[in-house]
């Protein structure tokens, strides 16, 4: 099964090799990962988005609980969340072309992030299946280049 | 000085344990980080922001280039570049300063996520300062919880 799990950690060198080295010994692949400070700059949070075996997944849960740089570890997947995922892609612009980007852009509310001679870059947000529903839409367009954050997550509301 | 790196590797486990320990053990923090696969699924996408000393930086991206998981590293602050970055935030919804919170979310372009009983999630882009000076704004409303993706950077149109 797929897993989103957050971990917040000391913001210190070496946690995240020390994390990631913990899911790749035991052969489990992170899927995206994303880690940036929090509100407290000691204080780092990992979204992490991995798939496997849930036994050895909760194995992983307590070994990441031991180590002594990280705070807290919660499976956002187990309680309700929302996540969104930001995208940067640039797409060729062609006189023939031009009014389609512009259709898809607006359909996925993305934003102009930059424009150039022949291209254009858009800045997209979305849950998972709107984000591969743009891509779709934008590949027979031209995609020059492409970056995803990888998906963060927050739980909904408030939860016990 | 700060950096934003662009790596391009193959997906497969153990890849960022072995770039993120690259950077610990030369003593380097990374400030934040995202991974996530590109259109090829086989090939993985990281942006990496640090700081420090250029000459160590250097001997780094030396050191990606010979992994052999590695496919390409470039350094986006060398040239120009769109960088952007989203935040889920959830913020305490009371009567007196409702408005002032949709005001806030207005005027940021923020999206509402997720609406509770007494919290809103608001979903937010930007680049570094839009996204600090956001927070400046929904910190006395009364912030819950927060989570950020880290920078994501792509080029600006075609540059050699």
């Amino acid at each position: 099964m797929r897993h989103t799990i957050s971990v917040l950690v000391e913001n210190k060198f070496g946690v995240l090799a020390r994390i990631a080295g913990l899911f790749s010994g035991r052969g489990y692949n992170i899927e995206s990962l994303s880690v940036a400070p929090t509100l407290d700059p000691t204080v780092s949070r990992m979204t992490i988005v991995t798939s496997g075996d849930d036994r050895v997944l909760e194995q992983i849960n307590k070994q990441l609980n031991k180590l002594i740089d990280v705070i807290k570890v919660w499976d956002v997947t187990q309680k309700e969340f929302v996540d969104r995922e930001l995208v940067l892609v640039r797409v060729e612009v062609s006189k023939d072309k031009r009014d389609e980007l512009f259709r898809v852009a607006e359909r996925f509310e993305a934003r102009i992030a930059d424009v150039g001679e022949r291209s254009v870059t858009l800045e997209a947000t979305g849950d998972e299946a709107r984000i591969e529903d743009l891509i779709r839409l934008l590949k027979p367009l031209g995609i020059r280049e492409f970056v995803r954050s990888g998906r963060v997550a927050i739980l909904k509301s408030e939860q016990k």
